[in-house]
């Protein structure tokens, strides 16, 4: 895979925003792999993220982050520069579900996610056994014997001490504290086992048989301390029928909600995700 | 298209219910086109459509009727006989928007839906148009002139003089009032604008645009008392993205409106969709 | 609807180059309301779409275009200027299936395809009746009568004399003579009613039945000499089972091909489809 | 899981079947969990699953085929009697892609693939750190150092001291020789990497590059003598764009292989597919 940089850039719309950065590009000899740009017309904010080939670039990474900086000050830009050879490091949580971990577990270990997973941490002991197989330190978190504020708390001890740049939270089946929600804001993703904001909160997929719908979902969203609020970053569904049980329900949620996952977490490891409020700009 | 008797019951599950049912059919030498089965194993309910060739089977409609009435009685069926040759009379319901009405009628005139459309009852003139195109009677009903209780109470005496079988509201934007949703309960269809449960009520694409979904939808449900509550016959959803205003959501959506609610009316005027609580057995 | 002007630039990717277009456009003053950017890394082509607010722009159309193309020249761009008030002229073509052509008179007539549509040109006569819903000239180029060759001489004539811009194939069942096909090359766009390359040539409904595919689908292309060998610029598949005969697939098909054809039509008309050798990019 | 029997029928369709059927199981009690039915129209098949609940039924599974028999000779019937306790013996073919194979394993691991898993066989020795994972057996044929003929003789030689019920091609890169397709015939599974009949043969995703198609897929088929033509199980899609490179196009793709084939092998282990010539019944 090719090294890249990526420039991801968020500020008010403004004539001449483009012309300057591209103007900086080219003449840093920059060759652009991949371009994207939106305009929110509502709220006239502009999105924008080029992955820059770091081999046609006459600039050290340090060097591109200060020559840059007068323009991204000019323009009042929210921004930020990422090597791709720089792999951020990915905390998961799970409980005893184990079809969304195993699903990342194997991505990365194929490389189609590009990060580091220090840790594996769960409210319950039965994932340890594919943290050994992908041999990635794995924490039991015993909510029962500590108590939900102490579990919270080693948990916390636990990302901090791995320095964690993003927890994914693979059908974690406890709900984050608002003070954890907040250390973490921005740099956690959820899968939700259905397709909100329908079905928000405990056991969607009873939720979804009572109701009849004809189609099941995940969503896959960034944490907040509105349970099931958070920005959406990717959504999956699947058309069921009168005949499917609450059990085949639970089994056709699954491959949603490994895809819908799969995918918010490569967007985010990729930089291609941009929160806006409480929505998110995906160059997918 | 042949012509077919279709055989629809709906009873408490028991042993025996499907050997009596087809070695009536088999007596009188039935060739059966299509046979449906459900159980509920939650309710121990069962359910099944028969399609019999009308020309295998060695009884009149009439007679049908009466010889099977001693089996229906001993397993307390809730059942009935449609001869496929008898046109269901179908009146559509607009307002301003012509996506649905245009094409149920296209659909109509090309034969696709089975039925005839005696009338077209409209609370804005605008449809009066595509009714005359398609040689359809037109009543505009004023509301603003009538009031919303006379408004209605038009509206049913047009059903009723008619001899309606069947109402779709083809984006009908007033709410029904209470007696005529039990008026025309299990005999009406509506399509909302949004995968329901999300997004019931006023203005779903603003909503699922504040909400930054990444699907929206459309919904072809019964029409009961509780706005939007209805059994739900058929969803249909597509792929959005931050690039999508609300503009483009409402063209996007406007093709999962059409497609849902074709689809929930040809599955009632072949007597696919058997009403089971608030939940609906399609045997699409 | 925001009159804007729309810049499509196709060229060899080079550094400097988007600086140059960006600049340009922030000299004037320019409003860009949507812009998108794809390398083909293979070919080391680049193409670009501007939409720019039309108010914004302190040129008018014939001085944009002039002081435009220096930069167009140094950059050996091919590109067009397209302003979105500008209508083009639309030709149906149809034969006696009319899903499609229906479908895209609605879409025009409700002014979600910005365009003229001058004349409706079919080789039966049933078409007709729809062309004088709509109020648009019908003719009727009666192969039979006339032979295969002076019928298509006959429908050059008119697309010429109606100053045509795009000729839309709408399930029209007849194959081009090449000499047509060049002429309308890259203005000529047709629905074939399968997942290309599968299923080309004559009865794909019938072919997909007989392999028992579980999916069938539609294909917008435009029109070149090797048959159902254009480039794509949209496909939409439906899922099908063993239930589904061959009448079953052609009503389940209709659909996709009415979408996939309303698509890349609008695509085309909204100058989001550039032709890159066989293939199409898509600024969807 | 409820332990059942399923009852799968083929014959020519004929007046009585189902009432003989039915009246058979109402005899001895059986309550049907799941019944499905199919008529071919055009040849006259029937085909026809019942999957009973075998704590209802007043019969064990060998007196149930004895006193079955003679219906079954009356009406011609091709039919088999499968207990669901009974697991069905899978071996597992992989090459170096280990995308579906990890899948499979993990869905036997939680149960949702009812089945024994023998043995995995490769042509590469890459497998073979997640068979130990999963305790799985694992063989390396290695095709180099043996030559082809007596790889196969071996690969055969493995299936046949297994008790191989199901061979499962999870992107198996060898195509196998005449003599071993006619042994496993209906019983070997394979999972190509297109839509077929789009794509066959080596390298579809490049195939599907140089062509521009807007959508992929995977195809899950019985393995036939004539490659990629066997009977088609069960297909997946996913949408492409200009922006998607070939090695974008493989990695959507394997979520197409993964979900297509994990369905396939499901419907084969569950009995709910019958072979009719070229095509499939299934009852999913």
């Amino acid at each position: 895979m090719q090294q890249t940089y990526r420039l991801v850039i968020d500020c008010p719309d403004q004539v001449g925003l483009v012309a300057s950065v591209a103007q900086f590009l080219a003449d840093h000899g920059a060759t652009i792999v991949e371009a994207s740009h939106h305009t929110d017309l509502q709220t006239k904010r502009f999105f924008m993220r080029h992955e820059i080939g770091a081999s046609s670039i006459k600039l050290d990474y340090a060097s591109f982050v200060n020559e840059f900086a007068p323009i991204a000050n000019e323009y009042q830009m929210q921004w930020s520069l990422n090597d791709s050879n720089h792999k951020r490091r990915v905390a998961l949580l799970g409980s005893v579900e184990s079809h969304c971990l195993v699903d990342l577990l194997h991505r990365w270990h194929t490389g189609e996610l590009h990060c580091d997973i220090p840790c594996i941490i769960a409210n319950h002991p039965q994932m340890e056994q594919f943290a050994k197989w992908y041999d990635v330190p794995f924490h039991w978190v015993d909510f029962k014997t500590l108590g939900k504020d102490r579990a919270f708390e080693q948990i916390a001890t636990l990302l901090s001490d791995y320095n964690v740049d993003l927890t994914v939270l693979a059908r974690f089946m406890q709900i984050l504290p608002d003070w954890l929600c907040q250390t973490i804001n921005g740099k956690a993703i959820n899968i939700h086992h259905s397709f909100l904001p329908s079905f928000a909160g405990a056991r969607p997929y009873q939720q979804a048989y009572d109701r009849g719908v004809k189609l099941i979902g995940a969503t896959c969203h960034y944490v907040t301390q509105d349970l099931d609020e958070g920005p959406i970053i990717e959504q999956s569904v699947k058309r069921i029928s009168h005949s499917d049980s609450a059990a085949d329900m639970v089994r056709k949620g699954k491959d949603c909600e490994v895809t819908a996952l799969a995918h918010g977490v490569r967007y985010h490891l990729e930089d291609r995700v941009i929160i806006h409020r409480n929505k998110t700009v995906v160059f997918a």
